[in-house]
């Protein structure tokens, strides 16, 4: 496959929860750092696609989100376009900036995905994450029961489901958490950076049964830039890596359980595209929105047998130091999950990776890496879901 | 240059105020009523681009819109982007549907412009319009001056200092809103289907002087559908006649109010890259959100010299009848403009023209059409605008 759009810069913030910075303020950074890790100034960039998916929830921004974040970074007057997919919003923003390159619409093509979700009302961060079921048909059915989080409530019934199917313990469910903090404290930018226990997953406060706290993603702020770019600009780039895009496939998920969920979907069709398969991935980065949630995208990412994820994690495969190592950024659980940018974040740590530059968290030999990004809820399944395969 | 993108379904519903309409409904409406023109099946559809630009705000349904609005339609499982880009949404989703198809990442698009501003609280459906700006740049210095509507206000300021410069009269003004309800009064699916006076006009309520309620475009519902395919799959279609996409360009406004603004810019790369000059155009539906922003759009659009759109309203070029009818949908002003919807709206009325089948209100002869629609308000400039150029 001839390689048609490369990644030439990454930019990220640090993730966590900062009452006191803008969406503004955090795409500026992410933006500023990955331009300048490219080589390029904002006057060269073709296109930009911005990925946000609260700001309208917890600032009131809407509608242009993209032109008002980035009014000051000397990329006024580009063509931009806002870009919403709930957790998957990043991803697709990615996603249409991959395809504009390939396709010749653009030499340079910025992705920004940027969220802002603390707030001093942390009602108004929570009530962010009802807006991305389908309000009319199934938001009704959970208002009022469960834990008060709709996603968390939707993982622990599918959590024990799986359990009850597979002999996969809450003990496994907390080692993915484990495996993640470990991970996280070897990211300066992780929103979560302190290493933890099993004991310690399993004792924390009850969520949703069989999910603690730890094993939930939080809310978080922070921002993620790439940029991607032909492969006659990328050969101009002396001061960069650059890393090739194989496949990029976006799916929204069918509201019908019966069928292949998105993430499966979208995997099957981005190896079959990059000519990949799953044995020949060395690091992947993917949606652990929940613990168990790594756990089931081995499955779905064909990493492992339908029913053997657990089996696969405790072979320590997954680990930074394992075949294919899993989420080495620290995943949503510990890296954060400021959702529009999270999509954006896994591509920059799969950059880090096949660069070598990651540091204690490497995956030594990383060659080749996938991620995985899903977003929203409809019918059963995600509502969206992204995967892409780089490779160097 | 070589036809790489035919429209070959259209689809709309009525515009106007439906209290017991939901997003989904209107989509479901103009989504059949589109593939059924093209003679395709929702199975056939490769991509959806959905626009929409307020739901979050009227009903809460924010980031998976697409994948909540189509989900009964046959379209789940498609890859589904949610585009924003305020009152260019449905524009933007349009141009991003012809890159999809122009570089064969897909046979068959479908764009979607759907919204639903009516609401029984009125003030929910004026506080829309306050997000389509720079909330945290620009909000606070109108927030609790003049007329409580933001852009009336800025169209008005722009309006003073434009008649002033130019000589153009109030009854100018008017005179644009008599043409408009004359072709709305052509058009089936308008909003306002009632021919006026400039005296009526004129004696209205003001809004934000000179602006008269008849010369602001009002709240409304509606959508619109259409679908673009590769040249392959409109050969297979014989029950309709393709529109060819000549060119298509999205530029985002600078945030400096001395430089070009964004519907000239685009303008001039989209007429560049057709080939086509202003004096080709037969046909266009431009961005009349109020009386006086159609006469700004005869000078963006070059249709004649700038100061000069006055002039060329009087001769009656751009009625119906004239040399390059604007506007025969009625535009914003009587067509309606339910924000998300207006881009794809726009394109509708223009196929209906080159094909010949706009009836009453056909510009007899036209061969060339352009729509140019723009979103939000950023320094001085639209924050977005996409002008497109179709051609039999």
């Amino acid at each position: 496959m001839i390689d048609r759009v490369a990644v030439v810069g990454i930019g990220m913030t640090s993730f966590g929860k900062f009452l006191d910075r803008s969406v503004r303020n955090l795409s500026e950074e992410a933006v500023r750092d990955a331009l300048s890790s490219a080589g390029l100034g904002p006057e060269q960039v073709d296109w930009v696609f911005f990925g946000n998916a609260a700001s309208g929830i917890v600032t009131g921004q809407e509608m242009i989100r993209a032109q008002a974040a980035l009014r000051f970074t000397g990329l006024a007057g580009k063509p931009m376009v806002n870009v919403e997919n709930a957790c998957a919003s990043g991803s697709t923003a990615f996603h249409l900036a991959w395809q504009c390159v390939a396709s010749g619409q653009a030499e340079v093509a910025l992705v920004v995905g940027a969220e802002k979700l603390s707030h001093a009302d942390k009602t108004v961060s929570f009530g962010a994450f009802t807006k991305a079921v389908d309000l009319e048909e199934e938001l009704p059915s959970h208002v009022g029961a469960g834990s008060g989080s709709i996603f968390m409530d939707i993982y622990a019934e599918k959590t024990r489901r799986y359990m009850e199917a597979t002999g996969t313990t809450a003990a496994d469910l907390a080692q993915i958490t484990v495996k993640s903090r470990h991970a996280g404290a070897r990211n300066p930018l992780a929103q979560f950076r302190k290493e933890t226990t099993v004991e310690e997953v399993l004792g924390g406060r009850m969520i949703s049964a069989p999910l603690t706290l730890q094993m939930c993603s939080s809310i978080g702020d922070g921002a993620a830039a790439v940029v991607l770019c032909s492969p006659r600009i990328a050969s101009t780039l002396t001061g960069c890596k650059p890393v090739w895009v194989k496949s990029s496939v976006l799916v929204s998920g069918f509201a019908d359980a019966t069928k292949p969920n998105a993430a499966g979907r979208a995997a099957n069709a981005a190896y079959e595209a990059a000519g990949i398969g799953p044995n020949d991935i060395h690091v992947a980065e993917v949606h652990d929105a929940t613990a168990p949630a790594e756990i089931f995208h081995y499955e779905n990412l064909q990493f492992c047998a339908p029913g053997h994820g657990a089996e696969l994690l405790r072979t320590g495969a997954t680990a930074i130091g394992g075949r294919i190592s899993v989420n080495p950024s620290g995943g949503l659980l510990s890296r954060g999950h400021p959702i529009g940018a999270t999509g954006a974040a896994q591509i920059v740590e799969l950059v880090l990776q096949l660069r070598g530059e990651a540091g204690e968290r490497q995956r030594v030999g990383a060659k080749v890496a996938l991620a995985e990004n899903t977003g929203g809820q409809i019918g059963g399944d995600s509502a969206a879901a992204v995967v892409s395969i780089l490779a160097v």
